[in-house]
């Protein structure tokens, strides 16, 4: 077996393994919900099947396209969402992992088309104040290429963000997207996220008129875990 | 056996493990909740006996009665909301499949008087548009046939709605009815008509002035599913 | 062994069962939460030891008192509410089994001290009418023998109810308590009244303005699985 | 195996159980959550590694720290919270346990920002009246050792409370902590504040307006279960 052929069966299990991770963490429904990986030196995107059992997933189901989200190989159609995971990673060139769920109250957030605050440190754990909600699209979008139009609509969202300090997005009417360093992480950032949303909203429901957490204490949290003076767990580099 | 013998048997298995399935589901409590499906060339429907607990429930229990509701084989009564399940049979020609159940968040905006708003894709991936409610019945209406007169209240409040594109309803005060092509997917869009209905509880907690999505966004989202030019999936004809 | 020591050792066994069977349904959390039954031709109440481990329990360890709550077998001491089960086993005189819980839905509309309005058919089903809450006790009766007091409440709140078609309450800033024909019935009520409130929580949550549903349809659903009339299930003498 | 090492081994044993004990009740989401307990009289603090999975955790991996929060023990970083642990103990000297999680409704209540309202007798049994949410902290705190002042606005929510009657606070935008005579108490209390929190969550969903329960029945059952007076159970000293 080449060098490359290795990388891409790594990538296949990678990626297996993380969808049934997210269904093991109870994030998905039925058949919604997807994970894709990338191996940015060989420019494969490796991506779950279209509308496939996950009882019936393994490595050599998942579909390899390109950059593009053209199929590489693979018998099986990619997700219908994959010009949306294609699309990321040519506009987020640092991630190498991508996810998007129906989970309930992550979505519960894009169906209510309202960002989703920080209101306390488990949040701003993995995320670096509001994660933010897509604008609707316009009947022109829905009308073109709609998959892709969909990451075009969270590129906008984050012309003022950090796409790295900010791993999470909330598409309008419609549910959340993660993505991370890799497929592992990014299935890890979709778990916070479902849990940061469920925790608001019921925030909410005790007190509807709660603000976000101080800035202070969100970067305190967030710098705990993340950058050069990190001191949560048991040491980096 | 004859041929009709061997498609009885069918129509009995299959409903016994649609039954069965709506408990595995979750959206069953204790003996609420029932299956049925139609051989419509037979004129018969088979539908779980009233009553009984699903642990007993195998296929020799279901009954069989024709498309007014009365039993033509099986010992046990047939499920009280039989005369519901034969007149949807009469009124919508193409399903092959009913369910009722008192699942969870269904129940609850059935008990709340409200239509389900179609707030987001996941709902628009399987009923286009807003889920009605009927009206509540009027006395006279509780009065006469109270289960064929809980069919009369469905029909109503599709009069301006394509039952095919709208497998579900709400009955006022009382609880959810899907179909389908036959008991199975009937069955599944229960499932879907749940978790849909769970959102929107979310969705109206967070935010309570939220609107409907936008029409093309539900027709875009439905036909990725439905219809000649369906994309999702591992395709169609 | 006499006539008396079997039928005492039988009631014994579904005490305890109906206790364990109160845990399988998700009802209880901890030790909160106890079962009683009586034989009202031998004058004897069996009741669930106070604060011992549901894991623990078995019918040897269910404790027997007379209708005043005085203990007449037993190594344990019984449920410090047992003078509020023989309170009500004086005062309704048709009732066999009694179950309190502190579960989830029902307590919580205790403690928002509301009587729980039956808004749909699952709660009519089995409550014909409105749940009543207890009035808050006065401090001289909470000065007094509190666990009789609380039974005194309840009473008081049945004065223009009858307990046969009422077999729950909450009681207010506490918890639910429910009775039957005997405990396995009274524990069935339990998990009926937790689910009427899951259901009334969701949509008072959905819609706030909601009203109770109309008296002819409560009475319809009550009297198809109760009374002479009653034609839910398969036959009743 | 001297006198002082066996408590030292008894003491990582018991603190690595609540910590696990702490995932069986559900408490726990990812790494979120830690328990400690403290032998007083040897000054030693046994504590969650930080950062560490729950399926790793034995005896062996508990740190221990003084009373200052330093480690004597242990090859691993202590909990990153170990500073408010270790400033709790020292502030309240009666307590032999401390438990910090992010537990569900605990956690959206001090994201809400509210204390939590005694609407109950569920609540009253262990907490004697509201439990309290810290200030939240000032920008200059935050700057400072972030984790020992999370314990200097803990103290300072008591000024007015006795720690031995109300063994739980929450600390705005952060979560819950709890306390108890050892660490397996602790555990206990962070599960019932959790299941007060819950209900209290629901409860206000229903009524939003309600208040707290009056003072004697919260007297009442807080003294059925404590203190000299106790009568709940089956007896005690």
């Amino acid at each position: 077996m080449s060098l490359d052929a290795k990388r891409v069966r790594n990538l296949r299990e990678k990626v297996c393994r993380a969808n049934l991770e997210l269904v093991a963490k109870g994030l998905v429904i039925e058949t919604f919900g997807n994970v894709s990986g990338i191996d940015r030196e060989l420019g494969v995107v490796a991506i779950k099947p279209s509308g496939v059992d996950y009882d019936d997933l393994e490595p050599s189901t998942i579909v390899l396209v390109d950059l593009e989200g053209k199929r590489v190989s693979g018998d099986l159609a990619p997700s219908s969402d994959t010009p949306t995971h294609a699309r990321l990673y040519r506009e987020f060139p640092e991630i190498g992992g991508v996810v998007h769920t129906h989970s309930r109250c992550a979505t519960a957030w894009a169906q209510a088309r309202r960002a989703l605050p920080c209101l306390g440190t488990t949040h701003a754990d993995y995320f670096r104040g509001t994660v933010p909600c897509t604008a609707v699209m316009s009947d022109a979008q829905i009308g073109r290429d709609y998959e892709e139009e969909t990451a075009v609509q969270i590129v906008d969202a984050f012309r003022r963000l950090d796409y790295r300090e900010m791993p999470a997005v909330l598409v309008a009417c419609h549910g959340p997207f993660t993505w991370g360093k890799d497929a592992t992480e990014a299935v890890y950032h979709a778990v916070m996220l479902e849990y940061a949303a469920e925790l608001a909203s019921l925030a909410v429901g005790i007190n509807p008129r709660i603000g976000p957490a101080k800035r202070a204490l969100v970067d305190r949290h967030y710098l705990r875990k993340h950058g050069s003076g990190a001191y949560y767990g048991q040491g980096r580099a």
